[in-house]
C-alpha cells in the first residue's frame, strides 16, 4: 500500500501546486486514512495531516495518546503529538511559520470555530477549498480499494445468510439486531458501518427507522439494512423478507421494487449523467402508481465512508466514469402499512464494465 | 419530558433575547436531540432546529425520509422536510425571510461550507456563537438525564459481569468484543457508545488501541473500555484484569492506578477548579515514578455524547458545580509492556454530593 499512499499524496501535491496553495490541512478522519493509512476517530481532539508544498514535507498531528498507534500505522512518519492541555493551533504555527499566503482546507470538515482559530494564528492567509478535489480523488476506487470493499460485502452477505436462519415468530427487532451484529464480529468485521436497521411490519415504512421491541408476526415485512466496516472500508446492503406468508399486495410491491432495482442497475454505464440511474429505477415505481411512496434518492457512493460521492439522485448531472462505486436502493414505503427496499452495491470497473458486488438472492424469500 | 424540552427551549430563547440574536440554528444532532427529543444522525443531509426569536416559533428541518419519525418523536411539531434534490439553504431563506440582523450558530458544528452557504442567502447578517451557551446548558444534567445515564451505566456493568465469565486462554480480543457487544444488545442497549476497546498483553499500553486477533495468554493484562447508548444517553467504563496470574510488577502498577482513581474521585467537590481532580489523580502516579506513562487528561464529561464538557485536565480552571457528570480514568501505559486504566463515572448531584455511578468492583481481579 505504501506506493498507493505516495501516489495519492503526489496527486494532491500536484493539485496544490497548480492552485498555488502553500499548505494543505486535511482533518476529516476518512481523508487522513485515505492519505496515510492511519484510521482513527480523534473525537473532539485535533488531528490533521499537513502537506507543506513549500518544503514538500508531510506532517501528521495526532492526539498524544494516539502517537504510538499513528507511528506504527501511518505512512507519513513525521508525527507531532498534541497533549490534552496544549493548544493545537499554536503548535501548527510553530511548525509552519507565519508566511503562508494560501492555505487549503476541506470546507465541509473545518468548523467556523477552527476557521476562527486559524485566522487568529494566520491572519494574513487566504483559505481555499480542497474538499471537492479530495472528494473527486476518493470517488475513483483503486484496485486495492475494490478488494477491501468486496471483502466487506462478502462479510455482510454471510451475516445475512446466517442471520435470517435465526428469525422466528415472536422474536423482537432488537434481538435479531443483536444476532446480526454478533455475526458481523464473528465473521471478521471491525464493526457495523452504520446503525443496523431491522424493521418489521408497518415499521418497514420508515427508511431510517430504529429497531425496537416490536415482535415478528406472521405476514410481517422484515426489512434488514446493514453493513460492516472491514479494514477501513464499508458495505451497505438491504434485503426485505416476509415472515411466514405474503399477501398478493406484498408480492406486488416487492416485485415492483425488484424491477426498479434491476432497471436502476441495468441503466448503469459510463458517459451518461448519474441522474439516469435514479430516473430508470424511479420510472418503474412511478409507472406502477407508487411514485408518492419513494421519496429519496436511489443511491449513494460508498468506500471509506458509508455515504460518499457520488449522490445518485435525479438532479445529479455529473457524468458517470470508470471507478465509481455506489448503491442502487429503490424502495416503496407506505405509512402505517410497511415497505420494501432492495439495495445492491454496484461498481464501474476499470474497463468500464458494471459489476454488482452484492450476490445475495433477490427473489422474494419467506422466513 | 415535554415540560423539560419546553424549559430547555425557553432557557435558550432567553439567552437569544439577551444577546439580541434574532434566529438560532441548531444543527449538531446531539443538540437537536437535547431540545426536541428527536435523535437522528442525518449523515451528510441537512437537519436543523430553528428558533426564531422574532416570532417565538420553533421549526425543525429534517431530511424528507425522516419526516414521519421526526413527527412522532420531536417535541417541536412544525417540521419542514427537505428532499435529496432540494437546496436546504433556499428553503431556510423562504421560511425566515431576508431581514435577519443576527444569526446564532454553533461554531463547532457549522462547517465553512455551511457558513459560506448561509452568507450567500443572508449576506447582511452577522453570525454569533451559541455553542458555548448550549455546552454549558447541557453540562448540568437534569434529574431525568441522570436516570438515563444511570441506566446506561447499569447495562454496561451487567455486560462486563457476564462478559468476563467468557474469557479464556486462546480467545482473541475480537471474539471477546463480539461477546460483549452481543450482551449490550441482549441487555437492552441501543448500541455501543463508542468502538469497544478490548486490549490484551502489551497492547493494553495503547489508550486508544483497537481489538485484533491477538489471543489471550496467561499473565496478560486485559483492558476493557466500553459503554452503551440507551435512550440517547451514554456510559463509559473501564476495568483492567489479569489473565490467570499477576506478577508483582503488574500488581504494583494496578495498585497505583487504583489509588490514583480513588484520589481523583475523593478530590471531587463543588467550588474548586476542575483541574484539581486531574492533579489529585496525576500526583499519585507521579509520586510513584510513573508520571511519564500517563499522558492524557484524567477524564471527560459525558451525557448525550460520550465526550462532552467539562474536560477534566490539568489546565481547566473552570469551577466545579452541581449537576456535572464526568469520568475519572487515570492510567499507566508502558509501551511494549502493557497498561492499566480504571474508569468510573462521577456525578455531582443537586445537593452538591458526589455520587459514583459505577459500582463494578475495583479490586484486582484475575480472569
Amino acid at each position: 500500500m505504501n506506493d498507493e499512499y505516495q501516489n495519492r499524496l503526489n496527486t494532491l501535491q500536484d493539485y496544490l501546486k497548480e492552485q498555488n496553495i502553500d499548505v494543505a490541512m486535511v482533518t476529516s478522519p476518512a481523508n487522513v486514512f485515505y492519505y496515510t493509512g492511519f484510521n482513527s476517530d480523534p473525537h473532539e481532539r485535533f488531528m490533521a495531516l499537513i502537506v507543506d508544498n513549500r518544503t514538500q514535507e508531510f506532517t501528521l498531528f495526532v492526539p498524544a495518546l494516539d502517537e504510538e498507534l499513528a507511528a506504527s500505522e501511518s505512512y507519513v512518519k513525521t508525527i507531532i503529538p498534541i497533549s490534552d492541555e496544549e493548544i493545537p493551533f499554536s503548535k501548527l504555527k510553530n511548525k509552519l511559520g507565519e508566511n503562508i499566503v494560501c492555505f487549503g482546507l476541506e470546507m465541509k470538515a473545518i468548523s467556523m470555530f477552527q476557521h476562527n482559530n486559524l485566522l487568529s494564528v494566520f491572519p494574513k492567509t487566504s483559505y481555499e477549498d480542497i474538499q471537492h478535489f479530495i472528494t473527486v480523488q476518493r470517488m475513483k476506487k483503486s484496485k486495492s480499494e475494490v478488494e477491501y470493499l468486496r471483502n466487506a460485502v462478502d462479510i455482510i452477505e454471510r451475516v445475512l445468510a446466517e442471520g435470517i436462519k435465526k428469525v422466528e415468530i415472536g422474536m423482537t427487532e432488537l434481538e435479531l439486531t443483536a444476532e446480526l451484529e454478533y455475526l458481523m464480529r464473528k465473521l471478521g468485521a471491525d464493526g457495523p458501518s452504520f446503525s443496523t436497521i431491522v424493521l418489521s411490519g408497518e415499521k418497514a415504512a420508515l427508511p431510517h427507522g430504529v429497531p425496537g421491541n416490536r415482535k415478528f408476526k406472521k405476514g410481517d415485512f422484515l426489512l434488514i439494512d446493514m453493513g460492516v466496516i472491514k479494514d477501513g472500508y464499508c458495505s451497505d446492503t438491504t434485503r426485505t423478507f416476509i415472515v411466514g406468508e405474503a399477501t398478493d399486495k406484498q408480492k406486488e410491491i416487492y416485485d415492483i421494487v425488484l424491477q426498479a432495482n434491476e432497471a436502476g442497475i441495468n441503466s448503469v454505464k459510463t458517459g451518461v449523467p448519474i441522474k439516469t440511474f435514479d430516473i430508470a429505477a424511479r420510472n418503474v415505481i412511478d409507472e406502477h402508481g407508487y411514485g408518492d411512496y419513494f421519496n429519496n434518492r436511489v443511491g449513494h457512493g460508498l468506500g471509506i465512508e458509508v455515504h460518499e460521492a457520488p449522490s445518485i439522485h435525479e438532479n445529479n448531472h455529473q457524468i458517470a466514469e470508470k471507478g465509481l462505486m455506489f448503491t442502487i436502493e429503490p424502495g416503496i414505503y407506505i405509512p402505517e402499512y410497511g415497505g420494501v427496499r432492495i439495495e445492491d452495491e454496484v461498481y464501474i470497473n476499470e474497463e468500464g464494465e458494471v459489476e454488482v458486488l452484492t450476490s445475495f438472492p433477490k427473489k422474494l424469500q419467506l422466513v
